[in-house]
């Protein structure tokens, strides 16, 4: 069966990552997974949450998630406006807080936090994913800007990390499902995958349904092989700086 | 290596779950998992969220979580005095209620809304995994209470729904984390499955840390065999009304 | 005449507490009266509300009330969803702080802050005359816990402090009102008094109603028997501890 | 003892009502009760409360309090930048509904709502007491207005209601405490009674501290007094008006 | 054409400004322009904002504004119940705090801040304008306690400052709009300016209409006629002291 | 003097505005001005706001406007974390609605509302100017969406609209301020005005100074001057459909 945008059941769709977009932040992209498009700038800044002072332990890296009111089909109200976060957005920006966190040394970042503010422009599917692999980037150029600044001697990230989604849709297992797959498909799992091959998040969720362990398998292998092909993309975008991730 | 409470890393703790400890509620029990304690009521109203009734498709069922300020080692803040519901509290009554309606067959409940509430009294670890195995025979007795009522004439459930945690714990796989285990995990994973061996959720998480896939494999392994467990337990706490799940 | 639950006017409900129900809190109870039943649970803290330090005087006792969504007959908003103190709640968490204040040596507590969380698990009329009577078990328990670890060496109490309702219930002088009565009362009266029979709160109200000279002295008469008969019961519940109280 | 402003323990402050000074009210007054000055406005509405057209029983009448920022002798925050209604003032204008419904045949006034808006422009201690012996003033020319618009055809009140406060400073009992009192005051006790002499709401208060039977009645006593007074100037103040109520 | 109230067009309302109208702020008056009523209070405090500590530059002067629920024709919903400020509001509030810094020597005034409390007793058009004009003499009258009480030794003011609107109306340039005319003006500008005629303030807007620049020429004209009498009148109510101002 | 970008005094930042940025909105641009850019989309829908169905007139155009968090040179709180509508923004979101309603037929328009999200992705002064002209050429794509979709017949638009901001910088009178000139303005004036050559609003402010009238007349000539050429490119980028408004 080929899928509504023409793709077969393996193939992500394109994945473009713009950097320099923003020029007051000190790391900024521009990612676009087909029609989803995600601003994500770094922020750094020479304090920590006042917890994580107590608590020891080095720098922090956290993210917040947000969606412009026009991103998606129909309007949204406004975050402002309803004046309570979002339950959706809450889980989302943590679930991109940790897996940015699972990549990097702490310790060595020092006293200063980062915050990746993912704004989306454009929904269609896959905006928390499109996130992490974005933020990723964005933090990179955030750790280079404070090693050019004289402020870290290296870049604290023990390797990169990405993410994607899989599902089961009409009963086929799925890469990289777009907004009309998602509202359809009976298993969502978000996937967030490091440099080497391990998982740092599994998100499985069947939507009024179940699935089975040999379809859990079958997802994990689709996700492993679409997070490999990102990673070696964001390399390509990094170009030199890759080779100092990891090291 | 045995575990901090003696247990080995294959064993869950002891489980005990008390019926109709509330007399106002349709279907309530008082969960016990270890020390963790959770009150679970199941409120029968005969009305739907608006966006419900506009989609159709039938019933609705929810949950709605929470902890007493004293339910944990520090006390809390009280959930009304933040002002602002929290996001872990969010993501988890997300996931209870999904969880149960995977199992649900909402066509046949009807223009009904059942809400879950999960009040943590006492927590030591894997409240939203007891949450759900909890909730889900307080659910059952409200369906109950409706069929005695003569407003539902089966029960329109398709199967069991429980759920544990799984981790690894200094480097080792172990089943149903308490508190101490689970802040010193460095993997993390909430499991719900149906009583055909069918997964609903797969919530895996490294903290600061990642897993690989036999890891993976490991930890499910461990959740299917707790799982079953306690929907064995479910059936015995149910006693005859069990045979009429999933007719 | 006699009451819908078959007692005579003069006649309190069954009360139990039932001590040590948290293995959390520093002091813990649960009280039942008739079918309302409220945790109470004692939080001790190194440290003063912002205000307390400036005025000086010593520690500070104070209380939080909350009720669970299903503790009534319909269900109610989640507080933590309403997103703003319910002005009942803050009503009567005032009233269980100044009565347990009106009995403590605060001078003698130091810099200590002991916070009482009194929480509704089932109501059935009663639910602020009840919080109080255990939460006064619970800040014992506390005070003795800070006995235990020497930070403390006598209970700084210098009596006991119970409460109980009464109310005019068509046309009759009713103790203990159930919810039943509570929604008829033409008058509702919540007594707090401490053991030597002095009056720490009287907090008469008529409902859409007046009452006369002649009937607050009788529902007056009424509860300072009532909660004779309660603190009689808390001796008894604390046993040994109970002489240390007054000194 | 004479008191700090010179009155002796069974004297009242000076009262003054003002009627009419918002053009835009169905029924304002202005009254001053030595230093405390409140607003007093009615605001009548031909629509209820959903819940209450729900229940039944006629009309309504509900109360508001506020303080400006300046009131009292330190600026306190603006009400809407605390962004949440304060536990005090909605224990206050519970109060004040409270008294005000309790002479009003609420079936009698129809399917119409009449707010009382009680906002302080100065405060001296007796804020809430005075704002029910206002507003009472403000409700009788609301249902005034509505008899000359021919919208009701009698004043719907079955009494007069007034309110003072009553205390224990420095070991003597004493009538209507000022600011300075009030913050000294040992039991600070607010009475509310109707023209025939009965109460609506007895609400006294130890501030940590307890008081005697005896005091209780001596407190009891003098407000009795204190209120007839009152009550005699509402009726010199609503001249001929006076004689339309309790009929 | 005569205006609703027989005024001619370029004819102001009655001002009256009674000073010393609050026992407790250290500056007060009512300001009364036709029937808008509005209360200025202003509060001295020894502490500066936590961003004007840091950035420096001295002292701070800010207002704030609101309205009675019953200021107006119909109720309004009270501030403190919508939970939000309301954005008319902070437009005002900003807008007088603009308009007294125009004048202040916040360098003189040192380490204070003073607020300006606006607060809409009744409202008849021109509620912002007489804010100003009424707020100027508040912070006169504080500042001239702050001699008194030899925290400063001259008056840190440069100049006056006053308000007034100015509009078309049917097709005619009036000044100072009441309720009526401002609600069906096409154009509706506020003007602030100082004693020696300069502007500090131009905000004129068309309402689903636009002006020529010869109809904003005209009311410029209008506006500085009427503001030079407004701080002829606030000279006159100052006395003595209004000569120690551009000192 | 030569500004600090090299312009003269008279000489506006380069404008460009892309269309068709959003596949979702009806109507949706880019605006950029110099470093300032705005994402501005157009929402139509089928509803009115409560208060504008009653009252009658036809359709409704309104705006919200947000910058994201790192859109500035420090990080600002996210506003659904603040939890409450930021003053600036609702001042800013009225006028951007104001300017658009005025050179709309919202009778024409019929029972429709459009809704303008202004969303600042980067901020270098002149946000609100530019969100103006940006919006307008939005809200013309989401009219001629409209009359694609056979809703609409004409273009309900009586002219153009466009604005810019003027100030006095360092003594010198100078269009179209940048964020580094906007902060060192002694005054800032911000101008809306129509293809006529009409003024909208009138927006100046001295930030702690005053001005002049001749100064007043100066910035007027000035920002006539910019308008007139920011509406020859809004006729430029709209192309053929240009010549449909004001028809």
């Amino acid at each position: 069966m080929t899928r509504t945008d023409g793709r077969n059941n393996h193939q992500m769709r394109p994945v473009t990552i713009t950097r320099g977009i923003n020029k007051h932040a000190e790391g900024s992209v521009l990612i676009e997974v087909g029609d989803t498009k995600v601003i994500c700038t770094a922020t750094v800044e020479d304090r920590l949450p006042g917890w994580r002072k107590i608590e020891g332990g080095g720098g922090w890296v956290t993210a917040e998630y947000g969606m412009l009111p026009r991103s998606t089909g129909s309007r949204m109200i406004r975050e402002s406006v309803r004046g309570k976060p979002n339950g959706r957005s809450l889980e989302i920006q943590r679930l991109i807080g940790r897996a940015l966190r699972s990549v990097t040394d702490l310790a060595a970042l020092g006293e200063k936090s980062i915050t990746l503010d993912c704004d989306v422009i454009q929904a269609d599917g896959g905006t928390r994913t499109a996130s992490i692999t974005g933020a990723f980037i964005a933090l990179v150029d955030a750790l280079q800007w404070l090693i050019e600044h004289k402020r870290l001697d290296h870049i604290p990230l023990r390797d990169f990390v990405a993410a994607t989604s899989v599902g089961r849709v009409n009963g086929e297992i799925v890469l990289d499902l777009n907004y009309t797959e998602d509202s359809q498909a009976e298993v969502d799992m978000n996937i967030v995958m490091t440099g080497n091959g391990e998982f740092v998040e599994i998100q499985g969720t069947g939507e009024e349904a179940s699935f089975s362990r040999v379809e859990a398998n079958g997802m994990l292998d689709l996700a492993q092989q679409g997070i490999k092909d990102l990673i070696e993309y964001q390399k390509q975008v990094l170009g030199q700086i890759a080779n100092n991730i990891g090291r």
